[in-house]
């Protein structure tokens, strides 16, 4: 279990390395819903998403010994490349096991930041144990995705900063999939707002964190969930988040693929921002009029990377 | 003529109603281009583009009386939407002659902000001389899109927040249309940083700033140029932005319609920020090596509106 004085400080270690993301207000977007929302801009975030602050917050926290060793996470996307830069910052040698199949961009961007990649193959191999492999042979430390309260406090720091722009909130919405943005957001939301609604969202086809509320423990859907929201594609929830976020959400709702869409191209063309299909859920939900709104509404962006060319390819689809 | 003694005031009437828009910064753009590169993200202005600066500076101004009897503008799109939003909040009513065939997003945002919208044909039609007769039928002021001091001081506010968060400068740039933007941001430059090289940017075809500077006096292009940048679609530079530009400008360079799209692509993926053809010439420019770089660089996007379909067909036509 992490409190608010985890994600407080958090907010220390990584203030002036993370970026001050914006909170960006719509009037288009407040006369569509009937409430004054208030974004977080994450996708503006270093390395285009929130992920950055869980694993700096992380990575700050080793000794120098440790960090000389060397860290390594599993990811093929928002946070391969979060461990990676954090790594580099804050020097240590990050290793980062990912597809050998994963998007050329995405691995590109990784060993763009320095990070050794080692690749695997998705069909008959299992990341987990070749990280644990790496780790046990080469004394690396293991920077998890979610399940850590240093990383659920360091993503908590994005609520921290929305708060503190917007004030008190009525409602707080962010996307869900293993559930450390979330675990980290609503520990601060509840202790700074404690009126505040807090409801996270996820895709309609993934919606593992609905379904484990519902049943009171943790639920594994039967196989991969099929979106477009490729950050939040989980088939369970984690341990530690859920511990978390089964105690301190109001409840869950989904958006639909089509929705996710919508809701990308009203950030696009409105808010002049990009967002990936699994960063716009929050907005997706509450444009889709899947959650009850009015008042003071806060959500989070969550993560802004997307291709151009699959941007376009799902937008013209619609 | 005007002084940065005008910009400072602009900036007094206009903060508090203009967003701050970030100055956004990225390793790999620093890396690409060899150079510190501070961008001002005006996309995320009011309306989309840095137009609300001058307008809001241009309406302020105005008596009271002056403000009941209304305003009028003729645009291609940005300053429409500047001026309409412009008016509302300052309590006048404004009449918006724009082009049939105006991207439909700006037709329909400037409908949203409660302006009446009067079309007319681009290619076969004079806007001035409607906008002149609408003024002088209805008693109403026209605010000019650029051939105006107001106009002009205000749009150098940019400019005068940029230097406020990057420093002083080496090398300054922004896209040139009728020059409204660049006359009041090179008249702070100047003043703030009096060591920057001040450079603008057209669309290749759209050149006439260019050819104007060569030839010592305002050329008119011979037919309206066609480049995918509505927003920079003009024939001749203004006599009074010329008046300023000539004497303040190190020079222009030009930005084909490719190398657009291909920094508009770069925006997108690198800074998850929408910026539109015309926006985002400045930056073009720099990346496709059309100007001597390094130092500090500081450089506007002056708008991103542009429809979601409109950016996929430029994208995947490439």
């Amino acid at each position: 279990m992490i409190g608010p004085e985890d994600v407080e400080a958090a907010a220390h270690v990584t203030g002036g390395v993370t970026h001050r993301t914006p909170t960006v207000t719509s009037r288009t977007l407040d006369q569509l819903v009937g409430a004054s929302v208030f974004v977080k801009a994450e996708c503006l975030q270093r390395t285009g998403s929130f992920k950055f602050r869980g694993a700096y917050n992380k990575i700050a926290s080793l000794s120098r010994e440790e960090r000389r060793r060397g860290v390594v996470a599993f990811s093929s996307g928002n946070h391969a490349q979060a461990v990676a830069l954090a790594a580099r910052v804050l020097g240590a040698e990050a290793t980062i096991v990912m597809p050998a199949d994963a998007p050329s961009l995405k691995l590109e961007a990784t060993r763009g930041y320095d990070a050794a990649v080692v690749t695997y193959d998705r069909y008959t191999e299992d990341r987990e144990a070749i990280a644990a492999s790496l780790a046990e042979e080469r004394g690396l430390t293991v920077v998890p995705p979610f399940e850590d309260p240093l990383v659920m406090a360091g993503q908590g720091t994005a609520a921290l900063e929305l708060l503190h722009d917007a004030g008190e909130l009525d409602l707080f919405l962010a996307p869900m999939s293993g559930g450390g943005l979330m675990a980290g957001c609503a520990t601060i939301v509840r202790a700074r707002s404690p009126s505040a609604r807090v409801i996270g969202v996820e895709p309609e086809a993934s919606d593992d964190t609905r379904r484990s509320l519902e049943a009171g423990e943790r639920v594994t859907l039967p196989e991969v969930p099929r979106t477009i929201a490729d950050a939040l594609q989980l088939r369970c929830p984690g341990a530690q988040t859920f511990e978390v976020n089964r105690r301190l959400l109001d409840g869950v709702v989904t958006a639909s693929d089509a929705e996710l869409v919508a809701a990308m191209r009203f950030a696009f063309e409105r808010m002049k921002l990009v967002v990936e299909p699994g960063g716009v859920a929050a907005l997706a939900a509450l444009l889709a009029g899947r959650v009850e709104t009015g008042g003071r509404v806060g959500l989070i962006l969550s993560g802004g990377n997307i291709g151009a060319d699959r941007f376009a390819e799902l937008v013209l689809e619609k």
